[in-house]
């Protein structure tokens, strides 16, 4: 199998880069698994010693805006494609035609090229529940209307529509995958809003503070990052007819009161950990969380075979296990 | 006012632009309304006479993916813009390229050079119920996931994306309004699948018979010329408050089985007339419409003030004052 990763430097890119080469083995079109050959991880920046030593991967540094490197990247022998690669939510915010050209343009770049190959790869697609927004139902489903709130949350819309008709149309064989809020992120906090939910569990179990600028009762979906990269690859590996009429699904999560989530650590790690969290309202950022719907009904994934997070102490642990 | 109507030569842009001449005024952006003072009409080809002879009327022809065009056709004065030009359903799904590059990149452009005009200025964006499809619940409502099955609804649903982003963004004031099937279109028939639904009273009012490809229990949602082009103004008419969150609606219409269309027919112009339909089951045709979904709930259109047909014999009246 010849395998692309774009944004194969990213926390999840390079986790799912890790996972495809330790398992060595993929799903290939005709259903039976292969092993991997090539990995070709493409990013603005190198991935980690460890991956570029692989003599599996190849690295490719540089701008997913720039058609040629992307050619360079999708091969004519490329069977697969993730396509991990994105401008996040603030920044997309604040600079409206990088957000477009990244987040829109590439991808449809990448969809063209696979088109042009006419080897129908599998696409699989990092999408977002950022497509949703606005006055929602209490209950989001798949076949819940996409109203999002962001540019960011827009053009991901946009990728989900444009991966479904190539399928359609049988340029590619792509799939959707609507990311719930990924804890524990490692490293420091980022400009996401949603940045603390990592931070309230990853500084206190190193001994730091961490800022909770939420009320306890604040409700998030979320899922680990190992349950996301192993749906990732499970997506991956459904046929397409198990997909059906729509290559689109918001993956399982889990829905959580920050409070709860605070509650865990406690049981987890002790008192002396969780009162490391301090509670430090703050009505930006309180009023964009209460902008994400928290309840999803993902029964379209669970019959595919998703998986869900079992419980906030799995996580914890899972998190200790991998990056501490 | 200054005006663009794309698709100022169609069959609903004329009827548009018709409209607003004779009017003349329409609600600017200060909520009180003002005179047409200039009406721009693109198109590929030349709009009729009467409208070419009107002075406020300036004629654009050409071809909507040059962007010079675009932009002679949409210069820094403009106050308003009917977004109404398309590849329809049919050529979008046989030429993959040519309804990406008029339906998506030229909405894109007409998105830009209002952006780049710094303006603002009001957009109504014909979109279309194309944006349903697949496995669909029993009734549509704006809320329900838009999940095309065709190249065209695929487009149509991105421009009401990006229709909303731009809004959001305050580049534009933006509306996007999904049409019914149009009932009853003046002419020949066309590539539409859902031509014969026009076929049926057109034909038989003139004296020729007009073959019917589905069964009298199939069902469709409908909407005359007259109602569609009233709410296209009301659209534009309406605040940008009035809309909130979501700048798009799917217009009212009826539901209705073509046999009661037909008996709508015979009821109004009597056996003879009606007798002319010819039941000529096509599995191809039946399929298509089969895959449309026929029933929608448009409180939030009602709710905002659009209006809806009254009655299949008046839908039949008005296509005999308006055409023939």
């Amino acid at each position: 199998m010849n395998i692309t990763i774009t944004g194969g430097s990213g926390f999840l890119g390079k986790k799912l880069a890790e996972r495809l080469l330790a398992a060595n083995e993929l799903v290939g079109e005709d259903g039976a698994s292969s092993a991997v050959e090539n990995l070709t991880l493409l990013d603005v920046v190198d991935p980690p010693e460890e991956l570029k030593n692989d003599p599996r991967v190849t690295v490719l540094t540089g701008d997913i805006t720039d058609r040629a490197l992307l050619e360079k990247a999708i091969p004519q022998s490329t069977d697969s494609i993730f396509h991990m690669a994105a401008i996040v939510s603030a920044g997309a915010e604040e600079d409206f035609d990088l957000g477009m050209s990244v987040n829109l343009d590439a991808t449809r770049n990448i969809l063209e090229i696979c088109r042009g190959n006419r080897t129908k790869p599998k696409v699989v697609f990092a999408s977002s529940c950022a497509g949703f927004g606005g006055d929602m139902p209490r209950i989001i489903e798949d076949m819940t209307a996409r109203t999002p709130q962001t540019s960011y949350g827009t053009q991901k819309v946009i990728g989900e529509l444009l991966i479904n008709d190539y399928s359609r149309k049988g340029f590619i064989d792509g799939r959707a995958l609507r990311f719930p809020t990924v804890v524990v992120r490692p490293g420091k906090p980022n400009k996401a809003a949603s940045t603390f939910a990592s931070s309230i569990i990853r500084e206190p179990l190193q001994g730091q503070t961490a800022l909770c600028p939420v009320a306890p009762e604040s409700k998030m979906f979320l899922a680990s990052p190992r349950s996301i990269v192993q749906n990732i690859v499970h997506a991956h590996n459904l046929t397409a007819n198990e997909w059906g009429f729509s290559r689109e699904t918001t993956l399982p999560g889990f829905t959580m009161s920050i409070g709860d989530m605070a509650e865990a650590l406690r049981v987890f790690a002790g008192n002396d950990v969780a009162n490391l969290i301090q509670w430090e309202p703050d009505p930006f950022i309180q009023e964009i969380v209460n902008g994400w719907p928290p309840e999803f009904d993902t029964r379209k994934a669970k019959d595919l075979g998703f998986i869900q997070d079992t419980s906030m102490e799995a996580v914890i642990q899972a998190f200790i296990d991998d990056e501490l």
